[in-house]
């Protein structure tokens, strides 16, 4: 295999909403409580809902711009890439970059819709919640079939109202959810409670993916008030590592067997040492802890239902089938700081030095599809989905680097970031 | 080599501190307020220091009880393994686990001395502090040379003083320190800030490793209130792993480039997927965050300056030249219930399959005599130190299980474990 020939599908990535989203899905009684897109006095644009100003934070929307102009001030539509919000934008940026398939999170409403789940009036709440569910999967994802995983958000605050929606919304043919990667954080009950039973036996029943997000639970790793901003930068898997901790010393995978979580955004290095450590703790104190995972170790229960994906991951290749073949997947984080935007083949394909060439196909593209239940083979051709297909169409998409200034109140601690509402 | 030609040190033990130890080592005038064991009413003892209790937690001192008896609740010396607390049965249980080396880290002064750093009377604080530390080498190493590597504690509360202590344990042949991986968490100055620059300074002249131990915070890591005590139990090195991030970022590795720093019961397998988010991070983010390693990797530094350990850690020896080969040492954990004891060796020889032998000597006990400058064989000949020689001089040494029986209020919640004062 060459670099060309790889087929790649991201199952992390994040659309930066556009205005007027909602125009074309919220029934004409709940305009007037939309989420609107404002342009604030310095500048910046925020979304408004329920009198609440959400930014969207520069660093989140970053893709082409010079790494010295990053920075956790809020922006602005204009001074961002038009692939970050306009569709037709982002399937040349993806083109450019060789990447058939993207699932995306969405940005203001956060990662698995918390905003939605603070609103005073929950009727209105449910209706923008399913208006942007709509709108992503018909529009957003619905203008270039096969080339989206799409993903829905979930109504937080009611459990049987998240089965609803996640039974409504696989009829429209979508497989995965965003959930919290700790509830408890959101004042929710936690993991361990069977407050969220209806949800998790509706995804089981419709073979619907839960995807957990590093940061979903509204909070960052901060050690210290006066950490500089890098600390929580390198410590974001730790989120994630940690949730799945949580959820595998939950009830939840034991009791629902055929539920799948996906840990996005969470790397996979860690998860050989992660196996180990699960298991000695098993071994040496379940005798009077009183955990069962019935002849099972904890580690084999993790496999066979979390899926798990990265970036750049030398480690995680290395020890790849510790941690599991058959669950890897792979991420762009278009656009985001982290992203490896547009040489994201060549970033890739280092990591591959020695791999197998079936092993290529499972971690590029066929563990996503199987997992998050995606087929761009239905809509062309395998041989138009690869590196150099899709490269060869998009050659006239400019790529380069290109400043777009730096605001005076640029901030770098981690403490500004989860200042954020 | 065989299991038996090991010579094994172990960088991370602890004592439970015996009745009386402050007899011989505190000033006349400070004997009224020296720390006293009392029995309460339950029958389980406590240390009492200015008014308050001090309990001795179930689980740390459980090496030769069943598993099904450990638990959370306080616990009294006659219910532990005499090894736990007195010196002579502490060294027979080494010997019949093979050990020749070890160093201890205290129980109820709280792992890094945090308990002295809350006495009201700071003078009274700082006479009990350096009676402890007296004790702790003079009595508890100095009984068998040879045989444990000393940890001083330091007066937390005054850098200056911190200095003058480690320069004061020092010409008494003690070169390693404890010390908080968060000392933010216990209302100190965080890392990040110049506030602990005489202690450094101190260390770094003196060539004194400083550890920091897992929880010496005192704060581990709680995912819910509901979260089983199994999820707290196996996410123990996450608190170590954010510590390594926010020392790293700090100034504290690059600005005393001969200090060296020991992570106490944090594992190694995580550790080559942590090198790779680091410079991650360096390369994408620096350009805007600012952080400056000097044509190094931030992976460099800490490979460098930082040496680690593990208890049993497959991931960690198959990336073992990852992680470092010359900075990996080991340990017991001895009497904690983490602890491979009686069977440490082959414990450990499973984990060494297929290492050849000269990396098998640096990870068993040439890296902790290095970094930590203790040398057993200056009392006594290699040939008696090894796994062998050292079972064969206690023969005699009941290592079976004994059951002590089970207190009617066990605890098994993460959240009863964190409410200790």
């Amino acid at each position: 295999m060459r670099i060309e020939d790889m087929v790649l599908v991201s199952v992390d990535d994040h659309v930066v909403e556009p205005p007027g989203m909602f125009e074309r899905h919220l029934p004409e009684k709940w305009h007037e409580v939309a989420p609107r897109l404002v342009r604030r006095d310095d500048g910046t644009e925020v979304w408004l809902y329920e009198g609440k100003e959400l930014p969207n934070i520069g660093l989140n929307a970053v893709a082409g711009r010079p790494p010295e102009e990053y920075g956790l001030e809020p922006t602005s539509l204009d001074e961002m890439r038009e692939g970050c919000w306009d569709i037709h934008q982002r399937v040349r940026d993806m083109d450019a970059n060789g990447v058939v398939g993207s699932m995306c999170f969405p940005s203001f409403p956060q990662l698995c819709g918390q905003l939605f789940a603070r609103s005073k009036d929950k009727d209105a709440g449910l209706a923008v919640l399913k208006a942007y569910n709509d709108w992503h999967i018909d529009e957003w994802c619905g203008s270039y079939p096969g080339r989206f995983i799409p993903l829905g958000l979930p109504p937080l605050w009611d459990p049987q109202a998240m089965a609803d929606e996640v039974r409504r919304v696989a009829a429209k043919g979508c497989h995965a959810v965003s959930f919290s990667e700790n509830p408890e954080k959101l004042k929710f009950p936690s993991f361990h409670s069977d407050h969220w039973d209806p949800f998790w036996t509706a995804c089981s029943d419709e073979g619907t993916i839960v995807a957990l997000h590093i940061g979903s639970s509204s909070q960052l790793v901060v050690t210290a008030s006066d950490a500089p901003i890098d600390v929580l930068l390198s410590l974001q898997p730790v989120n994630i590592l940690q949730a799945a901790a949580d959820l595998l010393w939950s009830p939840v995978l034991r009791k629902f067997p055929d539920l799948k979580f996906s840990l996005s955004e969470g790397g996979i290095g860690w998860i050989p040492y992660f196996h180990d450590r699960m298991d000695w703790t098993y071994e040496r104190q379940s005798p009077w802890t009183g955990q069962d995972f019935g002849g099972r170790l904890p580690s084999q229960v993790f496999r066979e239902q979390v899926v798990v994906c990265f970036i750049d991951d030398p480690a995680g290749m290395k020890l790849r089938h510790d941690v599991g073949i058959d669950r890897i997947t792979w991420e762009v984080d278009y656009p985001h700081s982290d992203s490896t935007w547009p040489t994201s083949p060549e970033r890739l394909w280092k990591s591959l030095d020695g791999v197998p060439d079936d092993e290529i196909d499972k971690i590029t593209h066929l563990n996503a599809m199987r997992h998050f239940r995606f087929d761009p083979f239905a809509h062309r051709l395998r041989e138009q989905c690869t590196v150099e297909a899709l490269r060869a169409q998009a050659a006239d998409v400019d790529v380069a680097l290109r400043s777009r200034g730096v605001r005076a109140d640029r901030k770098t601690k981690a403490s500004d970031l989860t200042k954020r509402p």
